[in-house]
């Protein structure tokens, strides 16, 4: 990774923040933001598998289909995530959408909208209207990081990634996102945005984009809760000196899929060890599946386990539990030639309990990062799920907030 | 519910326990039992679906199939689960077994074994085989609840119930359990045994377990991690005077299956009460499904969702978790038909958030029974989960532990 390019340097895009006081944070703070490409750009999403999508989620997914994959702006606001809002909600982000639509002169169909916040709660229109009119009077002034501080909700810190493809005229990638996990109290959600400067074409970027997300945020798990909000785009801008890329295959179009997954993996990666309560980033990681499915369904299973996480935070050398959730994970596995490694040390071995040293393995366990290696011994498959651990303060964060 | 009539007291059958010290427990106590049949006995089971089974599990499934569903004896024991054990946990779980036939005068296949405790640790054969010998000098001698206390491993507090059918000449059913939910810090699992001294064949015994199994035990989740032990057993002695039920239908059977019903959702309600760290029962009703399976489907995973049992925990009517968690369920859901009740108050109806009182809804979750209804408005199916909420001691019990 590259020393940090943030959202706001990306050629060919303006950004802008406001507070719009969506909310009564316990501090002033920005909470709308906004990205404007200078012309239309290239544009691909995906979006939360939650059968309840918010409304900005729905209105995304149709104007993607309407605009031809191309679009003018992102707007993005904290504090309410409109989801379970209704007719009402659905209208709003229609708004929302529409007001910057008029500002900057592009069809509506070219503005995508991102919302993240409390579920069952309307948009404050008035005051979304108050923060966008801000926002367009300072397009392109926003400050370094300014972008990935305004979307936060229960974040402890912005999360940003960028890398320089050098091979390609010092293109960028520079993207950034939110999310204490898949979850926060009764905030929804993980939104990530990622901007480049390079010429790509809809199809190819979608292609990309979609590559990317499987083996990146699409295998973060917190707690196994997808919220109603979940949202990842790639804008393309094409501002940079360098040849497009139209498909998705060849050297170049490799080269942006790498830095693609990077810049996905580095924000993953960021997002699993800042959940709500973490005190480290756990990695679980299948290998020798005797297919994809079952690899990535046994790591996240294995991710998801309370009873995993809470050995993890207690730095408990406690295997069982792993194999239990392996076990009733959907993947095919013979226990005869499972194998369980845990910090480089194996404790299970083709169907049977290795002598470890417990001592030794729980100091190894208190580390910032810690890696579960399971060995399916059936095929060649493999997939790595990222998580953290289950603390107090995981309970504290959830439970402590009364409405 | 009668009052108690506890295992020790069914006719037909004798109970002993002894303490083997399988494990160093803080103090001493009873870690062995055994219920032995005075002649062979009526018997079903079912068990985990972890595909990782422990070896009396396995054990279990081959000595139903050869015995055509008779058994003399049930041998457990709590400390150690013979789970992860390989070749030798297989051979001591068969040794274990045989120890009993030969004392009984039983064939080996009319043994049944379980076992719960630490998972990937081998039995210590010598004190299995000082403990067995200890019971069987003391058969029948076992004072009331000893087997229900003998079994428990993390539980707070021994799980009992029983019926008496009356309208059949006062024959008793009688079980107990055991499983902090199905999880433990590495103990494994919920056990349960129910006996009768009715006279019910073996295959009415099966269609009767299986029926009452999937809407009781099979409902109960504390975090969705299914151990590798689970099993659930039921014995019919016929000890009684009454006539013999042989088939799984008409009226006698329909008051067996409703008593033995019964028994198992009360046993399930106190492992979901009695959940690690639980300071409340959590019941999520699912209603108006368009299919059963989606019922299940739903109501299981908003019980196993974090945020929503941490929300519980916090008396937080947070409903939008409870909908995001029913939206990311495989059951077939529709937003705009979607309702939903907290303690009595309805707080979204047909696809839009309700008004409601939230100080005075936090104030009714205050309770030691917290039932969540959710109408999905698409057909008639329905489902019941039980659950817990999540509370500080949840992670405390499983984290603070280290080996």
């Amino acid at each position: 990774m590259d020393s940090l390019c943030p959202m706001e340097k990306v050629p060919g895009f303006k950004c802008a923040t406001a507070a719009a006081s969506i909310r009564d944070w316990p501090e002033p703070r920005d909470d709308v933001a906004v990205i404007v490409a200078d012309a239309p750009a290239a544009v691909a999403g995906v979006f939360t598998q939650n059968q309840i999508a918010a409304a900005p989620v729905k209105l995304d997914k149709k104007h993607l289909k309407a605009a031809g994959g191309m679009a003018r702006a992102i707007l993005v606001n904290a504090g309410v995530a409109n989801a379970c809002t209704g007719r009402e909600g659905r209208k709003n982000a229609e708004k929302s959408a529409q007001l910057v639509a008029d500002r900057i002169g592009a069809p509506v169909e070219q503005v995508l909208v991102a919302s993240t916040g409390v579920i069952g709660r309307q948009l404050p229109m008035d005051k979304m209207e108050t923060g966008i009119a801000a926002m367009m009077d300072k397009l392109g002034k926003a400050p370094d990081s300014a972008f990935a501080n305004a979307i936060m909700t229960t974040d402890i810190r912005p999360k940003q990634a960028s890398v320089v493809l050098e091979q390609d005229g010092g293109a960028v990638l520079a993207g950034c996102c939110k999310g204490s996990g898949m979850i926060a109290p009764n905030m929804a959600t993980m939104l990530a945005f990622v901007l480049t400067d390079m010429d790509v074409s809809p199809k190819a970027l979608k292609a990309a984009l979609k590559e990317t997300a499987d083996s990146t945020f699409n295998m973060v798990t917190v707690d196994g809760d997808t919220s109603t909000n979940d949202t990842l785009i790639v804008m393309a801008s094409g501002a940079a000196e360098c040849e497009p890329i139209r498909k998705a295959s060849g050297k170049r179009y490799d080269r942006f899929l790498h830095g693609l997954y990077d810049v996905s993996l580095s924000l993953s990666r960021q997002i699993a060890a800042d959940g709500e309560g973490a005190t480290k980033l756990v990695m679980v990681k299948v290998t020798n599946a005797a297919r994809h499915k079952d690899a990535v369904a046994a790591a996240k299973t294995i991710a998801e386990s309370p009873l995993v996480k809470t050995a993890m935070f207690g730095n408990d050398p406690n295997w069982g539990r792993i194999i239990m959730a392996l076990g009733r994970s959907p993947a095919t596995v013979d226990e005869s030639k499972t194998s369980l490694t845990l910090c480089g040390k194996t404790m299970f071995s083709h169907g049977a309990p290795m002598l470890f040293d417990a001592g030794e393995l729980s100091r190894l366990m208190k580390s910032k990062e810690v890696t579960l290696e399971v060995d399916l011994g059936l095929g060649t498959a493999e997939a790595t799920a990222l998580t953290c651990d289950f603390s107090y303060d995981y309970v504290k964060i959830n439970a402590d907030y009364t409405t």
